[in-house]
């Protein structure tokens, strides 16, 4: 082991080398629920896309397995260290290199933050419209698990808005992939493989980002239905009007108490819509004209009053922010409610209702309490799931799984598989493709050493 | 080869295996210029998934080299067969399987015709927003190619449309990738590998597109620009304007003469102005509002005018298909002006004055006569070169590519690299990326059967 820390800390600098008791409580996790913390034996923090490479070469060499971190706001357990293993925490790299503003990119490495990016960019009146809840999270481990969020109706999710990567590969290459451009057809798309793949092929030392003119005008609709049924039907109706929403989210009745309550949110909804309504629908929508954005909130509110809506609520500013800012912090307030666990299965969106009342029949069979929200306009289904008992749960969340693959879904829309899902992920998927991948991992990492346990046991 | 013939006829039926005199002059060849046609062994037609899987499976075992054919209307050779080899054409397998309106997508065979598929679409308010140039284009051919187009300003690619694939692997197993649904996070990306892959990985048996509302309303506004620097000066300002055009096109004044006189078109463009100006932007935008569109055309006019433009012409619905169409055209045009070469280099679009110069540069050193348009919005360069010697045409390709690659761009944009770049794509390429390329091919292809000689040598 020593001889291992000599060699690591000869790559980043000793005091860029942390080992034993000096490895923080943080390194030891990220946000999957009901995961046992696990320290490392190593962390490194690499100050340039030189030394990662370096640090994937050297493991590979002595095989030593390396998880890769980013803000440690993951969903899967994908940054979850090993015992014996070396974790690579990015936050050094954290730089934003260049906001093109002919070419409509950012270039950044893989550390800068949501939240630190979009300061940024909003100075040049551009956005990086990938906006999961959590904004601390960092470009790299989005890029990792291809994280969506709310806006994914717009402008799509991770895989959609990163034209470019440079990334460290376990054989100790650095190669570069895609560019400043939105199309090329120039070999494989190694930028799309990487995305997604939660640290197990090559680490994204750096990213080319695409970015949007940031419209200033926002407006927001809220709508209780009867129930998801009728929510599930008014989606495509509001898709096809051609408004082009930028959110289009779904909160049951539960839920949007929950969330409402630990906000201290009151958003006019009177006790009586409230007592009868088990699903709200929540469209936003943003222009560049506040004029056609009030034209385009009447036509939605009009629409959905004709699809069923019990009551249609225009919130104001204010209001809409903090609906929305406590729609993302969901997590959080399932977490606090006692949740074990959190998943986020995806299925076509008109399936929502025969998926949800899957849901609570297994539930029911399993003596769950199973709650939740989602993206209505992508099918994206976040569910809590409260249930102590180990096997139990295990149960629950296979029978979900298989439910939404059954329904032509897939497990994950947007957290990954990690650590806390690979034995599910490997049960519930056709061998011919798991054999697929885990030949393409090869043809990356010969000898395994990038986040083993994660898609492949 | 009789064996292989019985046992290659045996899977599809004896009417649908071709061998010998049988087979056609069209299977010979794609639209790639300065190729010699090669008539392959076999063309075997296959009805169904299963079929191009068992085909599949027994080239691995006989050792025999496949191409597979959409429509042929490629630029670059990737589905020129091999000589020894066997064809696989798609024309069967053009069904529309499913438009499903309430999830967006439509779900069909390969074989399709874009033309087939809008015309379908067309019917129930949506449209498959790519556009490349040649509408006689299958949509397997497109997954291939990940073929572009003039919209992919607005819309993206084909890798941005595609959610799904089932796919025939050369191991011979049926894989069904991705979903009805724009996210997931389960696993590698395997569509997106797919895309673009040039039918050197696996065959796509069936697609799931995204479509979207097709809007009512277009309009087009024509720009005359002293010189191309102007023009690229102009477009992130169109862009940043928030207005989100549909198509953002420049003419050079050559090919604007070649293909308005082709055309017989008549554009209101005054003799002065066509004399003073080298370089056009076509600007288009679509609505869902007539009283909209035409904010945002005078709009658009207003902002050319004050970038240098000058003059604005806002075309008609007439002369604007015509001249959209003649664009999409402007391969034949090249083609019937003697064009002995086409490549499609995409730079940061930023970039594309300094391309443009080096092009002129290279041009002039090889008294090669070099013209071009392209998608000024995604720095997408067609350029037909003409000249007859093969060595020296050589060197010019080489060089542009090269030039292209220095200013951060890559060989092709949406045509592909095929039978036709693939020396120059091996040669210019890192190293690296290359050899791990490789290793992803034998991952999905261990014989070697899909298109040998495509991407690799």
């Amino acid at each position: 082991m020593a001889d291992i820390a000599a060699e690591l800390s000869g790559i980043v600098g000793a005091e860029y080398l942390l080992a034993g008791d000096a490895i923080g409580e943080d390194y030891a996790h990220d946000e999957a629920l009901s995961s046992e913390p696990v320290k490392p034996a190593f962390v490194a923090r690499p100050g340039n896309a030189q030394q990662v490479a370096q640090l994937l070469k050297a493991a590979s060499e002595l095989g030593v397995p390396v998880t890769a971190r980013g803000s440690g706001s993951g969903m899967s357990g994908a940054a979850r260290p090993r015992e014996n293993g070396l974790l690579i925490s990015f936050e050094r790299m954290s730089a934003i290199l260049e906001i093109d503003t002919e070419n409509h990119v950012a270039v950044v490495q893989p550390g800068v933050s949501l939240e630190d990016l979009d300061a940024e960019l909003a100075k040049h009146g551009l956005v990086y419209p990938v906006y999961p809840g959590e904004l601390s999270a960092s470009v790299g481990g989005n890029v990792g698990t291809n994280a969506g969020g709310m806006r994914a109706i717009k402008y799509g999710v991770t895989r959609n808005n990163v034209l470019g990567l440079e990334a460290a590969l376990p054989t100790g290459e650095l190669i570069r992939t895609g560019g400043k451009f939105v199309k090329t057809s120039t070999g494989y798309d190694l930028t799309q493989l990487i995305i997604g793949s939660e640290g197990t092929l090559a680490l994204a030392t750096e990213a080319i980002l695409k970015v949007q003119p940031r419209m200033p005008h926002q407006g927001t609709v809220l709508a209780p239905f009867v129930d998801l049924d009728e929510v599930a039907r008014a989606v495509p109706k509001v898709v096809s009007s051609g408004v082009g929403p930028l959110i289009l989210e779904y909160i049951d009745g539960l839920t949007m108490g929950a969330i409402t309550y630990r906000a201290q949110l009151q958003l006019g909804v009177p006790d009586e819509v409230r007592e009868k309504s088990h699903a709200y629908l929540v469209v936003q929508l943003e222009s560049r004209s506040a004029d056609r954005l009030e034209e385009d909130v009447a036509e939605v509110g009009e629409l959905l009053a004709g699809l069923g809506a019990m009551d249609v609520y225009v919130l104001d500013g204010s209001a809409a922010n903090k609906l929305i800012d406590a729609r993302e912090k969901a997590f959080w307030a399932a977490k606090e409610a006692g949740a074990d666990d959190i998943i986020d299965t995806v299925i076509p969106r008109a399936s929502l209702p025969q998926f949800m009342e899957r849901v609570r029949a297994i539930a029911q069979e399993n003596n769950t309490f199973v709650i939740g929200c989602g993206h209505a306009g992508d099918g994206n289904v976040h569910l809590a799931v409260l249930q102590k008992d180990h096997e139990v749960r295990d149960r629950v969340l296979h029978d979900l799984f298989e439910a939404g693959i059954n329904l032509g879904g897939a497990i994950s829309g947007e957290h990954g598989i990690g650590r806390k899902h690979t034995e599910r992920f490997l049960a519930l998927t056709d061998p011919a493709k798991v054999d697929l991948m885990r030949r393409i991992k090869t043809a990356f990492d010969p000898a395994g050493i990038l986040n083993p346990g994660v898609l492949f046991d």
